[in-house]
């Protein structure tokens, strides 16, 4: 990723707002790895807690990251937007995720309207950027204006 | 739902098969609530650690939710297949839960074809069920044989 | 369907405004039907022109029909919006439509917000509409204002 | 795209294929346009009679592009197989299509299971090949075996 200078937030300020505002990450095991232009990487850190017999990542977790990790990269433009909603995201799994390691979730903003931002989102094993476990596709819906974080309201 | 009696699963079946298989969808709170021919109903009780500020149910619950309700229906006629896989799932967030209280999603298999099988999955919170807060679709792929529980493999 | 005089528009002006701003609607053979709250029936006059050997129904009539149908249903309440834009839709084909028949879509906006509607839409062959050939789901982009028609914009 | 000599079918082939097969395909104007390694792209002739006014593409076509460079991807490692069919096709549409050329579908096989396969398309304009005007994801279920044309089925 290019130009992180350039971003309207940074990876501490996403984490920050992540523990404050989004507790169900934080209980996932998921963080903010890196930022760039329109882009946004998400960790989530192996824990049999959320596996099935025998330690294949269940698939709430992939969701779950490609919806953090879309919506963390629509802050990299204008900065953090706490009521960006999600509209819809569909997710294909497309092998299991069974090498017990983390797994890495890099989305991609491909529009950002008034309106509506969409974004992609692959996800994969950290060894094996290249084999994806899972594609998502979402929207969101942008609901606050750049500078609300949501916190006081 | 009509004719119990005549699914080859019960509610105390697929809770004993979520305890041992998937632990996930007891971490989250979720469990089966009834079933009938093609359909089931899964709970999700009411817990902040799953809720963004103030009180709002996050999207990957109602996700893991549809997942689970349209996997679990697919028990109906059958039984219990461990591995049947998710092929895709789409969600739609239409209104935020809010409410502080119980969601429950209602799934039904709407294709039962020999290689893939399709569900339509709504959620609403207890009290309004007509007012649906997601809506999500689901395909599976049939990985495994009816009477497979996966539990010894 | 019920109150059809309480609606905003009736089934001959959509059809007046397909054959004016929707040509390809008319090139593939998709009228308006019926009307209701919220509620829209699309139907495909059966063409050898768009099957497939012999005798299946491709798939983008059916997608054509279910875009169709959630477009025109957002009409019923708050009259024709020429701008609303589809921002995506997903369809799942269920079963082969290969009866050599007229197909209907019938289309229920589940959602109204002020910026995003939500439909959901089943395709099924004229003599069995309980036997799904697809469903799909559609979420539009409110982009224009009741009333303007874009006619002569 | 790379190895053209090590693909299971050729342009020219899947041309014939779609003329006899597919005949929507040619009504619409649409006709494969190259082909590498789990990769198609198609070309849509801009026509009027599929625009809405003025000159925007109608989203129909896109979809239809979408579900023909999908298939006909996965035709490069197998060859053909008449009976692959659309399991489910989502397309986002990102920006107008509006500047009076022909559109360009480029599909990626990125799964290739026994029984599904999963594709991502992206729609551009053809003198736009970074501006996707439509990102569609599909899942083909696998119905037949290679080598089976279905032609004289």
């Amino acid at each position: 990723m290019k130009e992180p200078d350039a971003l309207d937030v940074t990876v501490a300020e996403v984490n920050a707002f992540a523990a404050e505002q989004l507790p169900f990450s934080v209980e996932l095991g998921l963080t903010c790895e890196s930022l760039g232009p329109d882009e946004a990487v998400v960790r989530w850190r192996f824990d049999r807690r959320w596996t099935r017999p025998v330690d294949y990542v269940s698939g709430p977790v992939m969701m779950a990251m490609a919806d953090l990790a879309v919506y963390v990269a629509t802050f990299t433009r204008g900065g953090i937007v706490a009521l960006a909603l999600t509209n819809e995201l569909k997710t294909t799994f497309l092998r299991p995720a069974a090498s017990r390691q983390d797994l890495l979730c890099r989305a991609r903003i491909l529009k950002r309207g008034r309106k509506v931002l969409y974004g992609l989102a692959d996800v994969y094993e950290e060894s094996a950027p290249e084999r994806l476990v899972a594609q998502a596709t979402a929207t969101y819906v942008v609901a606050g204006e750049p500078g609300d974080t949501g916190v006081d309201r």
